[in-house]
C-alpha cells in the first residue's frame, strides 16, 4: 500500500512533504487527493509542485510570472481568499501564498536548452465543489485519503494529472542533460470552468515559443491501457446575466415594478429555445437562477448562469449571438435593464495530425497501452483547447491526448475514482513522447 | 304587428321605403335588423337616414362632408366593398354610395338656428359579424325580421339607435320653426371595435361648435324603463401586430431561420403578464394568432391582435407603453421585426354632472320611465367616449345615457334582442331632453 | 424626551423594565421599537406584554393556553430559535421563553366579567427583515431608539398597536371593578406574511365567545387625526412550490435531465398571465425563486413563493385555482414533479355596519380625532381579518379601525416612522369605544 | 426538344397521350411536370401509369387493391377532391378516378414470375403546394412545360421518379420473358409529409414478399453522374394538435375565458426547449399556429402543426414522448383541453450494405455514371424508409439510392429544376440493378 503523508494535517512544510513522497506518482495523487482547491486557489497544490520542480533544477515561474490575472474572466474572491487561509494553514510557504494570492496560482517551469522553441505540457491543478464520498466502495475513503476538505473533491482527477506531471518531471530531470530543446511544464489553474486559467498563461506568452504542445486527461471513458491521440472537445462559453428590475409593493404600486424575475424566466425559457444549428450538435443549459427576495415586492434583481456547448465553432458563434438577443429582448421585454459577463469559454478543439501521428507512434512503443485510437470525440468543453489554439494559430502543433483509466463513478460525481495503474502508463506516455519529440525539435533546429 | 318592407328584398328605392315605414320606430327598427351593415360599410343605412332627414329638412352632410377618411384607425377593405355592392343591389341611390364609398358612409344633419353652438346627438350604426339565431326563441327571426345577410347581425342594438334617432328627427321636424338652437344628429360609422367612426367626424370639425352632447345605447343590463344618466365606459386600444422573421428548412439551415411564430407566442404571453395598476381594473386581451404556411419551415410571417380595456386613461396609457416593450422586445429575443398598428381606439369616459342632472330631471317625466340612476360602469369600450372628450376639452357638456331594455341575449351574441317598447321610453327621453337642452343653450345665447 | 431603558441592552428584567417604563404609551413603543422581532419568533416582546398584563390583574393566557402551533401555516425555525436566543440574552424570564418555544409567543389576556360575551381587541407584535435608517431624518436613530439588531425593524408600526394596547389595559385595569362585560386583549403573533398567527388563536378557541371584535393599524395613509371605522383589506394567500426535475451533465446525456429551473420559470410566466376577473381587482406576483447549482448540470430543483391579493373572496378562490392548474401543468410541461404549500393567508374583509357605526359616535368624541370616515379600502392584506370573519360568521360583530399617523416614509421601508402623537388619540379611541361596548354589551346580557 | 401534349391541356385521353409520349423519359417528366397533383390527389398521374403499364402486360392493381385507406395518417379532403375533378376535367378515364376516390391513388404493377419473392421499387407521384416560378431562368417556364396548376409543382422531382418508373417499366416489359423473379413497380401517394401512402401501401401486404427493395431520388445535393448506395434519411413525426378553450367576454367574464391561444403559444415555446439528446442530432418546429377570431373575445380554439426529424429511433421516440408531456401540460397550465393527432411519420433508416454493394457494383458498370458513394446522410425524413423497415424486419433488403442531378434551386422551392440528363443515368442504374437483382433472386431460388 501506498503511504500518504499522515498525522497532523500537511503541518509538516510541504518540502519535507516532496522530499517524503519521493517520486512515485500514486503516493503524489493520493496526498493531492487529500487536498483538493478550488479554481483560482490552487496555492498549496502550486507551492508543492514548485517545491518538488525547483529542486529538480527546472527554472520555475510562478504568479505574475507564469499568468496574467488581467485575462480571467471570472473568480470567485471568497473561495479563493478561503483556500489562501487554508493552505497556510497546513503549513506551506507563506511568501509564496502572498506571491500567488497577487498573481495568481499558476506554475510555470523549463528545463533544457534555454533559448529556441520548445515542447510544453499542460497539467490542470483544481478540484471541484463536491462533497467527496464516504462509501464504503469508495477506495479514497477506505484507504484514507480523501478529501480533507469539507465541500471540495478531486472528482475530475486533476491530481492524478499533477502526479502525472511530476513524474514526468522526475524523468526529465534524470535526462536533462541530454535533451536537445526545451521542455516546458505548465500547471494550469481553474481548468473547470474554463474560468480563463489558460487564457492567463497565454496572455503571459508562455506559448509563444511552443512548437508541440501536449495535454492529456485520465478516463473520458477510456479503459486503462488505451490511448486516444486527439481528443476532440466542444467549443464552450458560459455566461452570469444580472437583471436588474425595479422594486415596488406590488399591491400598492405594481405598475411601477418591473420584474427581474419574470425577465430572467423568459430568458431562460427563449435560450432553450434556440434553433438547431445544422453544421453540428450542440447544448444550452441555464443551470442557476436567483431572483427577488420577498413575496409583496417585485423582484428588482434576478441573476442566471448559462453555458453551451457546441461541436463547432460556427456552433458556438451562432449561439452566442442568437444567446445575446434573446437575452437583451427578454430584459426590453419585461422593462429591466441587463449585464452579460463572460464567466468561461474554451475554443473547439484545433489539433494536429502530424503530433497525433507522432504521439500514436510513441505510445503504441509505451509499456502498459493496449489500445492506440486516432481521435475521439469528448461531450465536453476543455480549458486545454486554449493552448491548442494559440500554438496553432502560430504554425505550431498541438494534441489532447486521452488516457484510458477504468473509473469508479462518472467524472464530476461523489463516487469518482481512478484506476491508479493508469498513472505510470500515462507517465509512460507522456516520457516516451517528450523524448520523442524534443529530439525531433532538436534536430529541426539544427538544420 | 309592425310591418317590415317585404316582397323582393329592398329592390323598392329607400325613398318609398322610407315612406312606407312612417315614422314608427319599431318599423324602423325592424327595416334595419334585417339589412345589418358592417362597420365603414353601412351604405344602405346611410342611405335611408339621409332620405328621411333631407325629407324633414335637415341639412344633411354625407361622406366627404360628414368625416375626414384619414383619421380612421382601421378599415376591412373587403368587407366594405362587398357591402357597397350588396346595397346598390338592394336598391339605393347609386350615387350616393360612390359618394360615400369615396368619403365615408357617415351622416351628420343639422336643424334650427344655423349658427352659434349646438346640441349634439350621436347614434351609431354598424351590425358585426355574428351569424343570427333562427332558433324558435329568436322574436327577430319568428317575426320575419332576422338578419337578411349571412354573417352579418344587429347583435348590439345598433338598429334600436338609429331608429330612435330618427324618432327624435321627426319631433324635431316637427318642432323646427321653435328651436332656440340649432341640434344636431350625428350618425356614425364603425362603432364597434372603435376603428375610428367617431375620430373621423370630429376631424372634420363637426364637434367644435357643440355646447351639449349626448351619446346613448339601449340595454348595458338595465331593464326597460331604467335610465342611467351617465355610464361609464372603459379607456380602449386594439393593436395588430406583424412578425417578420426569416423563413428556412428547418433540418437543412434552421440556424438561418427566424421563427416569427414564437415571437408572436412569447409576446402573447409577455402582454397576459403585464403587471396590474393601483388605480384601476384592466383587461388584456391576444385576439387572435396567424402564423406560418408549413410544418417543415421555419414560421416566418405571424399576425396577433390584441386589445385593453382599461378603467381609467392613466392605466390605459400604461398598458400602451407596456405592451410596445413586450412586443418589441419579443420581437428581439426571436430575431424578427415587427410592426404594431393601431386598429381601435377610445378614451376613457369623460363626462359632464351639469348636463347629466338636466337628463335626470328631464327623464325622471318622460314616459314609460320607471327609474333614474345617475351614474353606472361598463365594463367595455365606447366609440361615443372620444365625441364626449371632444366637447369637454372645449368646454362642452356631454354624457353618455343608457336607455334600459329587457334583453333576449347577451349583447354580441346570436340571440341578442332587445325589448322594443324601449325605444319609444328612449325616443321620449331624447326628445324631452333636447328641446329642454336647446331651450337653456338658446336663452344662455341671448344673454 | 421619552427616555428608554437605556444601559446594558435589556439585561435589566422586564418585570423592572415593565415597572421603570410605567403607562406611558410613546415610552413603550420606544422601548418596543428597539427590540424588534420576527412573526413567531416575538418572545421578548411577549414576557414584557405578559409581565404588564398580569401585574394589572388579567388573566393572562401564553404559549399552547393562547395558541395552537398546528394551525400555523408557515413558520422559520432557523429565525425562531434565534430570536429565542437573544431574548433570553436580554434579560427575559427564560422559563416563559422554553414554553414559548414549545407553545407559540401568542398572548391573551381577559378582564372583567369572566363568563359570558366578551369585547376583544387585537394587537399585532412582530417586526420585518429590514435594516433599519440611520439617516439624520430618521427620528428612531437620531433619539437613539433604532432597532439594536441587525436586520429587522419595526417598520409597520406594531410597536405602536402594542403600546396602544398596554395603554388601553392600564385604563382597563384602572376600571376594572365597573366593567360589565368582560374585554379580552389578544396580542397575536406573525400578522406579516399572514402564516397562521390568528388561525392559532383562533383555533384554541379564543374568539368562540367574542361579540364584539377591534382590530386596529395605524398609518395606511390616514393624517394623524383621522379615525376610518372599517379598514378593507384584500383577501389573500402566499405559496411556496418545490418543483423536482432531474439532474443529468448537459452534454453527455441532457435527454434524462428534466429542468426545475424551466418548469419554475414556466409557471411564473404563467401565473402573472391568469386572467383579470369581472368581480374585482387584483395582483400577483412571483416573489423569489432559487434553482440550479452549475452551469453544466440541468438544473433539478427550483423553489419559488408567490402570493396573491384580491379585492373578493371569489377573486380569491378563482386565483387559486388557476394558479394550482398553472402550477402543475408547467410541472407537466417540464417533466418534474411538484408541491405546493400555503404559507400564509388571510380572508377578505367582513365587518359590521352596526359596529363600525357605535365606532363612529364614539371615535367623534375622542380627544385629538379630528375626522372620522365610515370606510376606506386598503391595498394589503391583513390577519385580523381572520378573526372578523370569525367572529362575524358566529353572528359577532366586527369592524377593523384606521388610526391615523402622519407617516415618515411608507410602510415597509427602512425610513417608515409614525407620528407618536397618534397613539394617545389611538388610546383615546380604543378606551372610548371599549367601554361603550362592554356597557351596551353588558346591558343586552341583563336582558 | 422534347415535345410535351399540347393543345387543350389534357382533354387527348390518357390512353393517346401515353401513346404518344412513347418511352422517352425527358417527354414523360415534362408532361408530368406540367399536371402536378397533391398527396393522395394523384389521379391523373395514376391514370397514366396504370394506363401504361397496363398496355405493356403488367399485372396492375389500383385503388383499394393497391392500398388500405385506413393506415393513412392524415387526408386533405378538399385538396384530393378538387384534383379528382381537376383529373377528370382532363380527360382521364372516370371510372379508374371514381375507384381512386374511394381506395387511394396508389398503383402497384408486377411484371415476371407470379410466385416467390419479388423486386420491388418505389416511385413517389406527389407535387408540392408551391406556385412555380415564371423567372426566364427557369426552364420549364421557358420551354412551356411549367405547371398548369395554380399553387402546385413538382418542386422535388417526383415527375422524374415517375418517369424512371416508366423507363425502367418498358425495359421490364421487352425483357419479361427472361425475367427469374417477380418485379414490383410501387407508385406510392403523397411522400411529401410522409401523410401514410407508404404505411397504407404495407398495410395492404404488397411488402410482405419483397426480398429486395429499393427506393429512390433525384438530387439530394449530388451531382449529376453521382450515385449514393445507402441515403440515409432522418426519422420524423408530424402533428396537429387542437386546443379547446373556452370563449368569454374579456371585459365582461375574463374569468371565465380559457385561452387556446396561451396554451398554444406555451406549448410553442416550450417544445422548441426541448433538451438536446446525447445520441443525435435532431431539428423541431412548431410550423403553423391558428387562433381567436376577434380581439374582444378569449379565444377558445386554437390549432398548431410540428414536426421533428431525428438522427435515430432513439432521439425520435424521445422527442415524441417528451412533446406529449409538453402538450398536455401547456394545455393544464392554461386550463384547456387538447387533442394530438399524428399526420405524418416516417422512421429512421434502416438499409442493407450487402443490397447497397450490389448497387454500388451495378452502378459503377451503368453508362453516365460518374461516382459511386457507399452512403450519405439527408437532413430529411422520407416515406420510403416505412417500405425499407418493413422489407428489413422480415429479413429481406432494401436501400435508398440517391442520384445526382445538377439542381436548379433547392428543393422545394419555386426555381427547382432537375437536370434531365439524370433520367437516363437513373433508368440505367435501376434497369441494371434489377436485372442483376432478378437474376440472384431467381438463382437462389432455384436452391
Amino acid at each position: 500500500m501506498t503511504s500518504t503523508i499522515s498525522g497532523a494535517d500537511g503541518v509538516m512544510g510541504t518540502k519535507e512533504s516532496a522530499r517524503l513522497l519521493g517520486e512515485d506518482p500514486v503516493a503524489w495523487r493520493r496526498e493531492l487527493h487529500r487536498h483538493p482547491e478550488p479554481g483560482f486557489g490552487e496555492f498549496r497544490t502550486a507551492c508543492l509542485i514548485h517545491d518538488f520542480l525547483q529542486e529538480r533544477g527546472f527554472h520555475v515561474r510562478i504568479a505574475e510570472e507564469a499568468m496574467s490575472r488581467s485575462a480571467i474572466h471570472y473568480l470567485d474572491e471568497a473561495r479563493v481568499a478561503e483556500s489562501a487561509g487554508r493552505a497556510v494553514l497546513s503549513g506551506v510557504d507563506e511568501r509564496l501564498v502572498e506571491r500567488m494570492k497577487a498573481g495568481g496560482t499558476a506554475v510555470v517551469a523549463d528545463i533544457g536548452p534555454v533559448s529556441g522553441p520548445v515542447v510544453a505540457f499542460r497539467f490542470d491543478m483544481d478540484g471541484l465543489p463536491i462533497e467527496e464520498s464516504e462509501s464504503a466502495e469508495h477506495l479514497p475513503f477506505v484507504e484514507g485519503f480523501g478529501s480533507q476538505y469539507s465541500g471540495l473533491m478531486h472528482a475530475c482527477g486533476h491530481d492524478g494529472h499533477v502526479a502525472m506531471g511530476l513524474g514526468l518531471a522526475a524523468e526529465l530531470a534524470r535526462a536533462k542533460d541530454g535533451l536537445n530543446a526545451g521542455v516546458r511544464l505548465i500547471f494550469q489553474p481553474a481548468e473547470e470552468g474554463t474560468m480563463g486559467g489558460a487564457e492567463a498563461i497565454v496572455a503571459r506568452g508562455l506559448v509563444d515559443d511552443v512548437r508541440y504542445m501536449i495535454c492529456c486527461h485520465l478516463g473520458l471513458g477510456l479503459p486503462t491501457g488505451a490511448i486516444v491521440c486527439r481528443s476532440n472537445f466542444l467549443a464552450t462559453s458560459k455566461y452570469r446575466v444580472d437583471f436588474h428590475g425595479i422594486e415596488a409593493h406590488v399591491t400598492n404600486d405594481p405598475q411601477s415594478g418591473r420584474s427581474a424575475l419574470l425577465a430572467a424566466a423568459a430568458a431562460a425559457l427563449g435560450l432553450h429555445g434556440i434553433a438547431p444549428h445544422s453544421e453540428g450538435w450542440f447544448s444550452l443549459n441555464v443551470g442557476t437562477l436567483r431572483a427577488g427576495e420577498a413575496v409583496g415586492i417585485t423582484p428588482a434583481r434576478a441573476t442566471a448562469e448559462f453555458g453551451f456547448w457546441a461541436e463547432t465553432s460556427r456552433v458556438h458563434d451562432y449561439l452566442e449571438g442568437r444567446a445575446r438577443e434573446v437575452i437583451v429582448g427578454s430584459a426590453k421585454t419585461w422593462g429591466v435593464d441587463v449585464e452579460q459577463r463572460l464567466i468561461g469559454r474554451a475554443p473547439a478543439s484545433l489539433q494536429s495530425e502530424t503530433l497525433a501521428a507522432i504521439v500514436a507512434e510513441c505510445a503504441s512503443r509505451t509499456s502498459g497501452v493496449t489500445e492506440v485510437r486516432e481521435s475521439a470525440a469528448v461531450k465536453g468543453g476543455e480549458d486545454g483547447n486554449v493552448f491548442l489554439k494559440n500554438v496553432a494559430n502560430r504554425g505550431g502543433h498541438g494534441v489532447y491526448i486521452g488516457i484510458g483509466s477504468d473509473l469508479k463513478g462518472n467524472h464530476h460525481t461523489a463516487n469518482f475514482d481512478i484506476d491508479e495503474r493508469s498513472l505510470r502508463i500515462g507517465v509512460g506516455v507522456l516520457c516516451d513522447t517528450c523524448l520523442q519529440l524534443q529530439q525531433t525539435l532538436g534536430e529541426s533546429l539544427k538544420q
